[in-house]
């Protein structure tokens, strides 16, 4: 096993999101008229982008991606995390770059010169603090396996991967070149499978992935049950038990479950008031692997990804405004 | 006198707000390293607004501009307004024009094309809600008398201007053909100080402003004693009355007074807990001048100014989070 340098490294979308709210007939009729899938998130064009975003209310910029999200929580706790995701050398490239580094994530992903803007994530947020996402990929699609490190990645001892890479074969190419690094190093790799509508686009790939590559599996309540196409969330839990290290199955306001051997440990949800659940399920995967890293049981590891998920819910956006590591000294102490 | 067909335009220095929390240590150093001016404004160029951004937490970006939020909380309460100002043809330039629209405030300012890129202002929000600014002005510079529509200055009530397009000969260039305009059109014309420093900067011009060619000036206790250069509040206030129509003068949690003809009417400041002052100066201007132009009585227009100044600094950034109009509403039922 080679030396770990990071605790964590992940490899993601490079988005800034753009948050509006909006209300419920608005988002029927978007949904209705482009194919949209509420509480979820869809690929669109950079025409559609641009039409959409003209249609949407004024909102509030702020850096976003899954695996970005991820590990912005991840240094929160004070985890020692790295990053690889691909922006263009423009204004919005240089929010997502400065927002990573003053996060303390390491990140050197060289930027796009020539072509595509920074990718961006067009996000409307219901009454309720459901969001549903439009993702113009931008320049974050030509991430490719040049752009991984392998250094970085055998130094790091979990490789996170973002289900939403498989959408692209180039990120796909990446996503395997790294997935070998990092079991080569005798590292774990670990994969969030984003969204339904992309577990539906990758069904067969993503079984295969998890029944022999993938260690630490990520998934909400409609991820894992359209993994395995079953009728209830028992049904897909008992399937993907043995078939990873651990599973992190998020069921909303009914908590998690995790799985592992032979073992399912259930962690109740934190009550709180919803505002924007984006980036819920992105720190829920933070405070597990930083659970997770420090050697804490799973139990532990699920409180953890609990109450991250439940600060960032509770304020609009996707990432802490709040210090974890504080976060956790105090409820420690409490 | 024209008729009017807009209740307000604002001419000012477009720009995109960068916000992000900072302790009191870094604002210190800052302050003391860079000549920054602790709860005010300090003008900054590119290399300095690099460096800056590079040491500053990672922040959240949202469409700013001291005259284009009171447009976005003027059209809030419902007011029919426009805005002139300059952005570049850039991403932030598009959330920025974007952000207008979407507000309903007609804005149709071309954007520069060569050259700067859109204005931004680096915020540090301190603990205790107190925001410094650091603005470079980028294209926003770029604005002059060709930007200044002479229709659309005749075609509004009042005409809302900011002290700090003095600082740069073409935008004050554009503020002296618009007040022009505005007046040859028998309408008003008002002005807001904007900064303790930039009333320093611009004393001898302000003062001849104010005798002459304003008719509403809004300034905050700083920056009326230093017009004035006066020991009090006070004395500053006997001396501005009967130099314009009306002068609202503001004074943080003291409230405000506004004084016209031998009038001194005195608004009480609104309870709040205050996260993020950036913005509280703009709403007042907002909510005074939408009772202004609605024909309320200075004292309902002070009130107003209060309401969306007391919203503004309950949350981060300088727009309304909140439909005024709505909670006008509201407040007429309790």
């Amino acid at each position: 096993m080679s030396e770990a340098i990071y605790d964590l490294l992940a490899i993601g979308n490079a988005l800034v999101d753009v948050l509006s709210h909006a209300d419920e007939e608005f988002i029927a009729q978007q949904c209705a008229d482009h194919g949209m899938n509420r509480g979820a998130m869809t690929l669109i064009d950079e025409k559609r982008a641009v039409a959409l975003y003209a249609d949407m209310a004024d909102g509030v910029e702020v850096s976003g991606g899954s695996a970005a999200n991820t590990m912005a929580g991840f240094a929160s706790f004070g985890g020692k995390g790295a990053y690889i995701g691909k922006v263009a050398d423009d204004a919005l490239g240089d929010i997502f770059s400065h927002d990573m580094k003053k996060r303390g994530v390491y990140y050197n992903t060289v930027p796009l010169v020539v072509g595509a803007p920074t990718g961006r994530c067009l996000i409307l947020v219901a009454p309720n603090g459901e969001r549903t996402m439009n993702t113009y990929l931008g320049a974050s699609v030509e991430m490719g396996a040049d752009d991984v490190d392998a250094d970085l990645v055998a130094s790091a001892r979990i490789t996170y991967l973002e289900g939403y890479l498989y959408d692209r074969d180039q990120a796909k190419a990446a996503f395997h070149k790294a997935a070998e690094i990092a079991h080569e190093a005798g590292h774990r790799v670990a994969l969030t499978l984003s969204d339904p509508f992309c577990v539906d686009r990758h069904r067969q790939d993503f079984q295969y992935l998890v029944n022999h590559h993938v260690d630490i599996l990520f998934a909400n309540e409609d991820e894992i049950t359209s993994l395995y196409e079953t009728e209830t969330f028992e049904q897909a839990a008992r399937i993907v038990a043995g078939k990873c290290e651990v599973a992190a199955l998020t069921r909303s306001e009914k908590g998690s479950v995790i799985v592992s051997g032979g073992e399912a440990v259930e962690i109740p949800a934190i009550d709180t008031k919803v505002v924007d659940t984006t980036g819920a399920g992105d720190q829920y995967a933070a405070g597990f692997l930083y659970g997770f890293t420090q050697g804490m049981d799973l139990r532990t590891c699920g409180y953890l990804g609990a109450l991250a998920a439940t600060e960032v819910i509770a304020h609009i956006g996707p990432r802490p405004q709040i210090d974890y590591h504080e976060l956790l000294e105090k409820v420690r102490a409490a």
